[in-house]
């Protein structure tokens, strides 16, 4: 009864670790996965070492990357104009060249179509527009899946764009857990506990930090995408910079770059959830392109106003050991259960991290 | 369809405070109180300050009490042999002093006739024996009550009873939240987010600290308790003791005195949600009774491995100006809306607070 299988769209960083970490995990069976060439299903549970051997071009080009500690937006278009490497082999690429997987051109619709015994869909595909992923939950409502849905999207619109249509996954019995990354994600579920010694939440700040283990060659979309957080730019200016664009900002910057102000989803989740104002929460982080090192301490401080009329500041920080796969891909695996769960209840809609926390 | 009706039994520090704390929140509104002199109901909602104006005395003679901070057993017996002080107004005592309130013999047997109305009932009462909590619940469900039943309690033997009689719950249609107050509870929880980085956990550590504002002596009681935590000493000898040797013991530690592997029912929360192994938790702090200020900065360490290989320790800190009562009301609160939830979606049974968290 607390068997969970589950599917996972792309096999990029994070769809490929939430295969691996499943392994780890008690009652979660990866049933089904996919990318933009080919589709595997198994319902007695995927050959994951298989899989993952297969697929490992998907990631063995990208190394780490920055924005994943900082979000779940993992895989923005690369420079060459594709979304992700892919392993070739023999005359297959990526998934498709796994032995228990199928070539297709429709690989969303094979998984929908299968989706009557899975649980849950972890939805780890990169998101190009912002409507892209809610608009791959409206195929599964269209489809009138019932089971949940989770995302580790970081963009504040997003959220707005599922809520507008929530109706459409309530109506279907979908459970769309959305920013179930590390942030928004863990931090934002660690922002809604450390809420609870208050009654007024004065600030949130969260404070991220990302050395790249590879270097930032590997992982220049990415760091597009994060020099899109940076003043003078926004997303679509940060689209069309050329790659040698990108490298004079970074070496500007020493190849240290630090964000404030980032627009993440935290702030629209933690006031969802009815823990504080959104304008009241404030996202920021540095990236270190040249090092392995966090150039800075993961930290959540929550500021508030006891009940007593004191203040004080709580406080959540993450060893700089852990690095941001294990801080994505964990609580985006325990979100996607406490989905299940709700799911299971009757309880369908949209829900942010601290939505699933108790009922602050 | 949100909102919340709740009773509190017992109307000491903690009882007064979720009534004060309530009318802070949204959607939670006090409907029943009682304590053994006296019942108040009103569904349409309590005058919270003219209850906690006449039941004022019960809290008055009590101060900050140590074992708060660290548990929820916050009303230990006396020296003089009761378990509260009351105010005395005109003939009336405590609750009864309410204009809001009738005299009664039997207070919980007036709770549980009002409870079909009523969402979740509060448990402060002082835990005498082990299952003095545990026997009112099955009060309750001898009633065929369907609702949340929540507990501040902090002995690991308590839920265990608890978990013995989990079935009379269910048949009954209550979910027990045990265990919602600071630790275990608030730190529980924040154990169990911790540990969101790390498939496998080697140590959860929780290390409180008390400073008592209003001295000791106000609190000999808890003092006491808390002194059946210390080498030598156990519930049963501690309670023999005398004013005179409690002193001596508190004399021979200068004021301040340091708890070590306590038993609290952190472990055996965290271990019922799957987290880690209750030997891999430890829980102690450090009880100032001679300054206001906190002697240590209440922690909890979470270590681990990554799925990745790596070796870290995650941290939640509350600031040293959150009082243990914020940290035990607030909490406890939050935990009784998520088990509103829970109960409402048809789940019934015993939970922790690790229990509540994301499915981690």
């Amino acid at each position: 009864m607390d068997d969970i299988n589950f599917a996972v769209l792309g096999t990029g960083g994070i769809g490929r670790r939430a295969l691996d970490y499943s392994t780890r995990k008690d009652h979660l069976t990866p049933v089904a996965a996919c990318d933009r060439h080919g589709v595997a299903v198994d319902h007695d549970g995927l050959d994951v070492e298989e899989l993952l051997a297969a697929t490992e071009g998907n990631i063995a080009s990208e190394g780490r990357r920055p924005s994943e500690e900082a979000s779940g937006d993992h895989r923005e278009p690369r420079a060459d104009g594709g979304t992700q490497a892919v392993k070739q082999s023999g005359a297959m690429k990526g998934v498709a060249a796994s032995v228990q997987a199928e070539p297709t051109e429709t690989p969303i619709d094979d998984i929908i179509a299968e989706s009557d015994t899975i649980d849950a869909v972890l939805i780890a595909l990169p998101n190009l527009e912002h409507d892209f992923i809610p608009n791959v939950g409206e195929r599964f409502a269209e489809a009138d899946y019932e089971g949940v849905l989770v995302d580790v999207l970081k963009r504040s619109r997003v959220i707005d764009i599922l809520d507008e249509r929530e109706e459409t996954y309530e109506d279907s019995g979908i459970t769309f857990v959305c920013g179930a990354g590390a942030t928004p994600g863990f931090l934002t579920g660690a922002a809604a506990l450390a809420a609870q010694s208050f009654v007024e939440i004065e600030a949130v700040e969260i404070h991220w930090g990302v050395g790249l283990k590879s270097g930032y060659e590997d992982n220049r979309g990415t760091v597009r995408e994060d020099i899109a957080h940076l003043d003078g730019y926004d997303i679509e200016t940060a689209r069309n910079l050329t790659d040698e664009e990108i490298e004079e900002i970074v070496a500007e910057h020493d190849g240290r770059i630090e964000f404030t102000d980032m627009e993440h989803a935290d702030d629209v989740l933690l006031e969802r959830a009815g823990i504080c104002d959104a304008e009241d929460v404030t996202v920021g982080g540095v990236l270190d392109v040249r090092s392995d090192e966090k150039p800075t301490t993961t930290t959540v401080r929550v500021t508030g106003r006891t009940f007593d009329g004191e203040r004080g500041t709580n406080t959540f920080q993450l060893d700089d050991a852990t690095s941001m796969e294990a801080n994505v891909n964990g609580p985006a695996l325990g979100y996607l259960k406490a989905g299940v769960r709700r799911n299971r209840a009757g309880e369908y809609g949209v829900f942010g991290p601290a939505d699933l926390m108790p009922g602050f």
